[in-house]
């Protein structure tokens, strides 16, 4: 992320157990033409991709199929200054092979809400990136992040 | 926000009133042609634009000024999965007026960590909008988000 502020950046394998625990991350994508967030349950493939689930006729699954989107998830202890925050950019698919499909369907991300036809999203892990506020100490400064 | 899922769109007032209890949101914008979201602190303004602090010398100032950003808060319960998310979408500025530099000094927000010199960044709130899920139950369903 950024270089120049003072936070320590985290190594990709530092940031994929991160996810893992992450309950809820946030898709970032552009939609009509505004920048667009939405928080998403999620799960990690095994391959580190990221996967959503949605509904198949969803603005979601149209706005990102064959696009580059950004992931990201956090943890903030806003009493001691402290957390992490991890993005995941790469292209998004959703998947339309039937075998993966059901193969996710096993396995894959589970929906908070009932859905009529449902559709996976896949975000591959083409750059991962993180850093780290441990207490507000940091070598030098910079702002408000995290 | 998607106004197909279920989920109960929240008026600009309660969005609002969700914001400013929320210690962190994450700026959406783009970077180096790539989408970028960041973690930070924030504060609202009495017209409830959305103020940001960051080094004067940071991506993050380089990347925002001038151009429509996301900005977005949320507050999620994994166990009862229910939770709000709340996105202000307007054009970012960063505040070059000393008075108002002065001003935001001693009334805006204020960083987790020292910075050498700082400026404030003001998202002005021309679309703000909102959705709720109380534990799961929806109208209709789609997927997985929140």
């Amino acid at each position: 992320m950024y270089s120049d502020d003072g936070f320590r950046e985290l190594g990709r394998q530092e940031c994929l157990v991160l996810l893992v625990r992450a309950p809820v991350g946030r898709i970032v994508h552009t939609r009509h033409a505004l920048p667009a967030v939405l928080p998403v349950t999620f799960c990690l493939d095994a391959d580190s991709a990221v996967l959503l689930r949605t509904a198949a006729d969803s603005d979601l699954a149209r706005s990102v199929d064959g696009v580059v989107v950004a992931f990201e998830a956090d943890e903030v202890d806003a009493r001691a200054h402290s957390g992490w925050s991890v993005v995941v950019t790469g292209r998004a698919t959703v998947v339309t092979d039937p075998a993966e499909h059901g193969r996710l369907s096993r396995t894959g991300p589970r929906s908070w809400v009932a859905t009529p036809r449902d559709v996976f999203i896949r975000i591959e892990p083409e750059l991962v990136t993180g850093r780290e506020l441990v207490g507000g100490r940091t070598a030098y400064g910079v702002d408000l992040s995290l």
